[in-house]
């Protein structure tokens, strides 16, 4: 254990402040806090300022919960959007990292996290029946379901396909198998059975 | 490279500034931001209060360069400290090792840094002034240089070594040795020859 005699309150408050972060140990608090020190001033209020203005103005998007400025986020008020499919993810970084491939050109929905029992997460904390009231409204042809190949993210597939069932809305899901660049001999057993029995027919480009 | 389609501008900008803090690249900066957004909005206002606090607020020690919140640092300021003998470090997190280990009364005298012209740091950029200015007082019997065995902390014991040369104090190094608990086929050769060389009469306790 790591507990200096700190010779600074305010160094201290800061590393404590710091260690709170998820991932960041006292050591590295204490990095961070004293190259906070040999930085500019505007360095450290820049800093302080935009963790304030987050948290105080970031809203969730009225409609895929999206973390959003407005009302309605970045995606969703685009007006090229293909409004006939919405894929589903549990967090934030899913929808930003499918954005960042480039090749979705639908709506998103945010569950805000993932059926897990055993951290007490039911159905009942994820943003499940605003899922619910959009498709409701007809427009939506398809849910991709793009949730993680746990336990927990099965659970919470089925959970949504049992919902879902009576829609008239197709269910899919992202295709699963060897991924790009991935050598046979060190893919899991699970993932290269299932991806010779998912075989495509083959399309030479 | 990760760099999302952010949905957020307020996210973006929380994410920039913690990317430029040593050691946590983008996809930490989004963690760390996004696990502000499910906080209290109370914590995030005290890591940012905490940020500003400490740059604008924490001085140096007048006397040995240590952080500190009023003009002599809690180490100088107490009375029952030896002021006859002065350790002399690179850094903060030097005395606070040291400090966290109990068994040093002395007084410190933190460099900021280490002579290295490699990195453009001369003998000029460090606390050398001023540890020559409290030396000359003629209170200081012994300096004690606790410096890494890099080249860079040789280079500045020898420099340091040189300066004090002709003053009346007892210059001394750090024990260098095998380490506590350390097994000798796991030590370097370096080190174990001194331990050799440098080999101490053994005292039964």
């Amino acid at each position: 254990m790591f507990d200096p005699d700190y010779t600074s309150r305010l160094l201290q408050r800061a590393v404590d402040a710091f260690s709170r972060l998820p991932g960041i140990g006292p050591k590295s608090a204490l990095r961070l806090a004293l190259h906070l020190l040999r930085q500019d001033e505007e360095e450290a209020v820049n800093l302080a300022e935009s963790i304030v203005e987050l948290r105080m103005k970031v809203v969730y998007c009225s409609e895929c919960k999206m973390i959003s400025d407005a009302p309605l986020c970045s995606v969703c008020v685009q007006p090229k959007r293909d409004r006939s499919v919405v894929c589903v993810v549990e967090n934030v970084q899913d929808v930003m990292s499918i954005e960042n491939t480039g090749s979705y050109k639908g709506l998103y929905h945010v569950l805000g996290g993932i059926i897990s029992p055993m951290d007490g997460v039911g159905p009942a904390d994820l943003f499940i029946d605003a899922l619910m009231e959009r498709l409701q409204k007809g427009e939506i042809k398809e849910v991709i379901l793009a949730l993680s190949t746990t336990m927990e993210g099965e659970t919470t597939c089925f959970y949504l396909y049992k919902k879902m069932a009576q829609l008239p809305v197709r269910i899919t899901t992202i295709a699963r198998g060897v991924g790009f660049g991935d050598k046979l001999e060190y893919t899991d057993q699970l993932t290269l059975g299932r991806s010779i029995e998912n075989r495509q027919l083959f399309k030479p480009e």
